[in-house]
């Protein structure tokens, strides 16, 4: 008895054990070199090749277009002390016969890491160690990565699929911390009549986009979104980019508290998969738009950790 | 008799070089309201309807993607005082268990006109008076502008064609100050077995981009490009916008010293046409793709003069 | 009656009139040229002579230092959308056997105008004119202005006063939009056994300074100063600056709701006396400091309008 | 015979070593804790006490001040790709009736160091290490460093010494890289009639301050300067800072092509005594002016390392 006895506690104890146990990004020998190559600099953005967009082609039926960028401005929910800075020259007028004004402005911005954003390969690590184990002190520099640079992800012209969750619980808005779960994928899609397939842009509605701009206070505090198990679920489906109305695209703070936004590693550091914040998707989703050609142009910032975008949907 | 023939020819070649008017902004009460509407702040962006796109998507035959845009650095030719600074800040370690790392830049430019980049209607005045009579008092503030902000472009995506200039003269790149005529333009079409249509994105290939970071002090000091006659001939065609790999579209300085940059007049405030300035375009040329889809997504900065952006062609 | 009649309309018009009149900027026939001279810059600062500097010298018995700036940091509070923003760069290590690293940081903030702050005679107008009739259309430039650049002020050494109005009023903190009076002034400076002469730095305690960087939405929102009649009193008493611990040394929002900030006219345009703004007050009136050596030395900001700076006083 | 053959070499071997061995910073052990105590921040600066402004005062006699800053402006010499940018905002109309215009500007900087500028303390590094063995993963955050900031500078107000090394030289500008040996300051120093204190501020001529804004390119090229032996000569005499008309006050590039500025990590890292570079000395100069007060106010940037200043000279 005494030994069922330490044996009922340890297998408590294991279970306790595993309970605790949060994610953690895998070792470098696991997650390197990554499934692009060892020397890829573009992850999930390899996907973007003549047949990915001769596919997406193929969804455009009306030409109507949808845009997916809230506007740039200094209203817009900021993450810590970024801002987007528009400051307006004063008018330039030239001198000759013809009397011509020019105007101009400053921008001084996080614009990598502000508005509607895609992020790149070097914003997030695990310790010193990016995407492809590149190495902080190796490809840092003042101005710049000289890998994984944002310059390098070229166009995004590809099948994009909006898997409306928040539809698909009925709510107008996930809850403040909600985690979206593998089965909340799985039926938001099959009730949209869909699969995911590689090289999708994969956009998923939170409802948390509502408060951009209205209560950017509490948009910026937690969100709903996706967490380890949903990103690991849709990474295995092998997209181009996961996207999200929400800031960070997972769940926020993380509902374990020992970890901090693990999406982001899973995602950039371990997979190379690209994320897409604070998407517009109001429009889409009311005119239930599940299925489009995706197109995105980030700016092709030398070195820079990612873009701000102006994406949109076409049908 | 034929001394005094030459002497009147003479006379006459005289008087007309005396007459030699420059080419001056038209009165407002001419140019407005604009063909667009009393109220419009789109111009030539209005083109950009439902079926100029099912249009473009029709010359999308293999997917090839020709990017058109130069990357974003620092080693960039730069107008008078603009700049592009990438400040890259410290890593930010998370101090939860996943050890996640997050980088981020601070970005000072004149985003707007900067790099590859798409002039709003807000950019140019003659005196006092924007696109449609808009009016700077009316409209200026210290962080835009309250009315014809590129944040209203939206995305292009119609028919592009290239007039390859430079090829049509048989030269790399024209002149330092060569003014395109409309004789090139004609000829250069004609050889392309190619004509205009209304709400194509013309681009006119000059060479002058093989100086881009290169030679920046060459490449603003002049260049080749169209001059008054040329722009109103293609501005009749009725583009959606009006590109170059030189610096301003236009021919520069104009030959007529006695105005600046006529063309930014007359696209941008008389016509309400877009311009797209510093096109990477050698790809293009050596490929020989004269008609493609043209695709670009201006940033939506608020109330802002215009985008740095990434275009591509697609055939 | 009927004359009896007329004159009370006209004694009720004259009240109405009277009780309506809001203080209004002079005309430029009456404020130029200044009484420094019609080419002069430098307004109240040409006070700053040899002899001024040497009287102040006299004030020095103990060689302690009282700092009456605050810390430049994020924390401060901000007027509308001003800010100070400092991005550390990462540290640059050079190659060189000593390892030697490196450390700096962009600093984007408008500097002339946040923290404790001097007030150049280029940062208000009436209208489109500055102190001694200069005029917008002809001294301003993208990168400033062409007159009355702070670069002009020079060292401020020169008697300084402080007249704790807070203290006479027998309390912490005046009224959160509590405007001090003549009268108030005379009182401070009777009980404080003091008077005022040429030259002086004269700086008010309104006990207001007690909410920098604690209540900053307070802070700003409104405060007690001067009004018009007290800032005509000191004027007239021929000072370098006038200074407070303040956002805008004077009373605001003004009690006369038809005019913003009139004592900012008063001293910079009609006067040009400077202002000096946000000061930290509380060691000194902690420790009855009322006269002192005052030393100030702004930055040298070609052209700008005024300067952060870090002030003392000595006995 | 052989053994002591083979000594001799040996001893001659190391004689080459000795005379080959570049100057390197000195083990932690050696160098922490400072002599101002282990948790000193201030280094030199605690100089700064009532005595050394009393003895500074009795410098003062005829109240002449003489400016030792260069104006700001964005013809300065720039190190790397530091930048002093000014962009002044559009004129801001308030509405009241006073029709009160507001100019103001915004800076865009590494104002602690550019111009005429003051290193602080977080400034420089032996590889990880600051002045009394502060830490850069201890102490560096984004937005500044939590230990060393100059905002604990304080004001300066101490006897200021110039060191006339150019004049002693009998020339306009010492050579291009020419280092200033011990004897060179100690001949002025006699030709002068002066000895070095405690507490000073030695300002050292060189003449390379001719060369500011005028030829920018060869200013910031190389300079003539004080070197490791000058260097441990002056600190010996207990400055309280170290000054020059050239760009990093030391002689640059080191005669000793294996070391990268080694005087700041002397000064700085080692010993924290600061150093004010760029300084304006013509006048000074020119009036024969070695012994005088000076006063020097930096701002109190948080955690920043450095700053531009404007300090002077008063006799």
């Amino acid at each position: 008895m005494a030994l069922a006895g330490a044996a009922v506690a340890a297998l408590l104890l294991c279970a306790t054990a595993v309970q605790a146990q949060s994610w953690m990004p895998p070792p470098e020998s696991t997650r390197c070199p990554s499934k692009w190559g060892p020397t890829d600099e573009r992850g999930s953005g390899n996907h973007m090749r003549a047949q990915t967009l001769l596919n997406a082609v193929k969804l455009i039926k009306t030409g109507e277009v949808i845009e997916l960028a809230h506007p740039l401005n200094g209203a817009m929910p900021f993450f810590g002390t970024r801002r987007f800075d528009v400051h307006m020259k004063r008018t330039f007028m030239n001198q000759p016969a013809n009397e011509r004004g020019s105007n101009e402005e400053l921008v001084v911005s996080e614009i990598g890491q502000v508005g509607t954003q895609f992020d790149g390969l070097a914003h997030q690590t695990h310790r010193n160690s990016f995407y492809n184990c590149f190495k902080i002190d190796d490809i840092a520099t003042r101005t710049g990565f000289s890998k994984l640079g944002v310059e390098k992800a070229g166009m995004f012209f590809t099948r994009g699929v909006l898997i409306d969750v928040a539809g698909y619980k009925g709510v107008e808005i996930l809850g403040d911390n909600y985690e979206i779960t593998v089965e909340d994928l799985e039926g938001a899609l099959k009730k949209q009549n869909l699969t995911l397939q590689p090289a999708d842009a994969v956009i998923i509605h939170t409802g948390w986009g509502k408060l951009f701009g209205k209560d950017n206070a509490r948009f910026v505090k937690s969100c709903p979104g996706i967490g380890v198990k949903a990103a690991e679920w849709l990474i295995a489906k092998d997209p181009i980019l996961l996207g999200s109305d929400n800031w960070p695209v997972e769940v926020a703070p993380n509902p374990d508290p020992k970890i901090s936004l693990p999406v982001h590693q899973i995602a950039l550091v371990v997979n190379g998969v690209h994320l897409l914040e604070q998407l517009k998707l109001e429009e889409l989703v009311a005119k239930n738009v599940y299925e489009f050609a995706f197109i995105m142009q980030p700016l092709k910032i030398q070195g820079g950790t990612g873009s701000t975008v102006s994406p949109v949907a076409v049908r």
